[in-house]
């Protein structure tokens, strides 16, 4: 269950790099690729003669070539030529709307009429200066809500990322949850602590005496569909916290791009935004590894639960007070899937 | 959906060269082995004792012994001996009727007895003297008619075979097809051209100048319910093409047996048979190799386009003039299905 | 089917040394791990938070603590603490009894309730001194009464494994078969014979002559649900077989631990307990190898079977003489679920 009319990251534009990628998206599959005018296309993954997947086909000048019998497509979905046959009857495919924002390749699986009068997320990184973005996709068998869950109770930090960007603290400092309009906020902040390692290392990085104390915040915003930006850091204690000066605090913005693949796997784009040494590439690298390899942690979690949820389709989970901005996000979800079937 | 009644490849002599060999055949499990008088015998590929297969245990004396206890099943799907046991009550398997023809072990799923009139098709060496054949085996998955349409429109080879036997004349020559019979044949012939690496390469082998203009043909010819000979080649342009005398070509047939393993799946049996230098082994050896690269690059086309069209059940192919062979190919067999269910 | 209401050998306590140990068993998903205590607990694999496996989660002071949120599970089902959270009114899970018998972890799928009334096997390493007992542990995918069936009729050594216990006496000498309560025994003395590989070994294990003429036996006994217990041995031809003195013996017993996981999946624990030089750990690492070899080679078999009889669901097996034992096992194994059903 996911609402269809709205924008999903589908891909990154290096996937798409002089060759076609064929992609689940919410139950369909799709073929992306580049064309002559530089924009992204995105039509049915069957070719109109015989059923084949286009995406095992090429790109020539910018029109998608059917690997089969080299049936020529259009991004509008018509077939525009075939060797030997006239097209003009051909059946056409389903085209998709589709955009290039923030570093990724957006479509809406739904009517693509309906995209025009839908903006895209803001993002931090495309609407100011002196950011750098870095991230990474994953595939995870679950129901993308589980995720969203995942990433709206950060208490899972000091379980699952014991090592890294866990600690007690997170456990014993309530968390408040609100919603504003189709969006929901999740806030926690912890005074007077020791960073973790994750955080060591960023204030290391910022210039920052990593053994000082220092007050920590997780806002996690949750932008309908499935989108999730978490704004996280440290600041010296008492120096206002998340508006401290940028000298006094190492800050970023966790981002968590969800596409559903079925109802049951989703294509996870993560990847985090900085504004501190923001030229410095070996430290996107570096920041990328490390958040790859924390966000693996999830994986089998989440994998493993979704099996036990299937299992158990009739038992009732608990609301807790830290489930709130998963619950509150679920709600969203389901008035957009409502509106839609309405 | 294929004929039951009908003789259909089911493995090569080395297969079952000291031992039994289990292989689905048209959904039905079936175990092979050469008896003590040097026929082939196929039987259901279940113990009747306990369910195990017979495919497990060895071949002694001709009888085929069971791995598990030791029943001893004759060829005629009567069990011979058990220790300990008298046998005479025990149920009886489903015998297959099975032929050695042409290098090959055929098998006949429907009713043994309805298999003695029908003939084997004829083939090139085993009929006439100077030819070599060589071969090999890929299951696939994918419903044999697919196999089928790809056999009967070779203008995929521009798409699928690029490098090898692959030009783009293929596309623009129009092939025409007749209907013979139950046998269809679709013929396409590219006169004045440069002939393909993997013709140039068998010019060579031939003796012949591979930078000269060559008239190339493909004669594909079905024969039910899944057989598929092509006569294929190249000659010294104007000599009379097909019909050119030996000494100015280089041709020979490529062989396919299709077998249906499940309805969605198949042991695919190809093969070239040539004429010229065909005592040289070295020679069989390469063009099998050749042969085998090049098949294998159907494989993930067809497998992808088999899964294409399980998820739109509903939706038509189109049928091309380029895909006359392989329609025709189908009602053949449509017909055939009919007459078996009547 | 598969009766609830029943011990089963779930584990080795080395499988929950220090962790959580997550195993389905008769159908549903347990997870065992170590409290406080010593003893061992077994519950539900699903957090009543967020439905996680609990299997995933480490065991700190004895309580099971959810490695997704933290929350702290006791053995009695019931949470015992989440960190900022009432845990009161949460939902319990369903607890399993359990015993420690004989090196192995025993779990009651059924009633917990009723488990008290029902005494475990008696295992001869556990009554009398003097034994050593070895074993392992195989995931099997068949019918855990295919596995009974194999285990109460051994002709199937002289075709499974030809090479090691095997030898062509077994298939000549009848067995016999009878009922006591709810056991079965399958019995077979071969007298005057040589002994087979592992008999060899192991009489020159036990200072005998491995030419000598020996009496060799086998006793299966079937103690519902599914476990088998195996004397075996060889002894000096015309010393009384098995009653013969120890010195003039090689003999052992044969463990069989036989677990249902679903339908069509077992935990097969089997193992072999001995009185001769039961100090030797070598001895015992040794033998343990072997047995493991040979085990092994039924697998294949059971699988296999297991795919043959799925697909031919209306196929009626032969019961012979030499089926017996399996049969009547069987017939114990329905009455014991009628009467749960009733």
């Amino acid at each position: 269950m996911f609402p269809k009319n709205a924008w999903y990251v589908a891909a990154t534009p290096d996937e798409i790099e002089g060759r076609p990628l064929g992609r689940r998206i919410c139950g369909e599959a799709l073929v992306f690729w580049r064309e002559a005018d530089g924009r992204v296309a995105a039509v049915e993954d069957f070719c109109p003669h015989r059923g084949a997947p286009l995406s095992l086909g090429r790109v020539c000048d910018g029109r998608l070539v059917c690997g089969y019998h080299g049936l020529e497509m259009g991004g509008d979905g018509r077939t525009v030529a075939m060797p030997g046959q006239r097209v003009r009857g051909f059946p056409c495919l389903k085209r998709f709307a589709v955009r290039e924002h923030g570093g990724y390749i957006w479509v809406w699986p739904g009517e693509a009429a309906q995209a025009e009068n839908t903006p895209l997320p803001r993002l931090p990184w495309v609407d100011e200066p002196g950011w750098a973005h870095g991230g990474g996709l994953y595939h995870i068998a679950c129901d993308y809500r589980l995720m969203i869950d995942n990433l709206m109770d950060l208490t899972h930090e000091t379980y699952v990322h014991a090592t890294s960007i866990g600690q007690p603290e997170i456990d014993e400092t309530p968390c408040s949850t609100r919603t504003e309009g189709d969006q929901v906020v999740t806030s926690r902040f912890m005074n007077g602590i020791q960073a973790p390692p994750f955080w060591k290392m960023a204030m290391r990085a910022n210039g920052l005496d990593d053994s000082a104390t220092v007050d920590r915040w997780q806002i996690c915003r949750f932008l309908p569909p499935s989108q999730i930006l978490i704004d996280v850091g440290v600041a010296l204690a008492g120096q206002g916290g998340f508006d401290a000066p940028a000298e006094a605090k190492a800050s970023s913005v966790v981002t968590d791009f969800i596409t559903p693949e079925t109802e049951i796997s989703i294509w996870y784009f993560w990847g985090m935004a900085r504004r501190f040494r923001s030229e410095d590439a070996e430290l996107t690298a570096s920041i990328r590894e490390g958040q790859g390899r924390i966000f693996a942690e999830d994986r089998e979690m989440l994998e493993r639960q979704q099996l036990n949820l299937q299992q158990h389709p009739e038992r009732r989970l608990l609301m807790l007070n830290i489930d709130a901005g998963g619950v509150q996000a679920r709600r969203v979800i389901e008035r957009l899937v409502a509106a839609e079937q309405a």
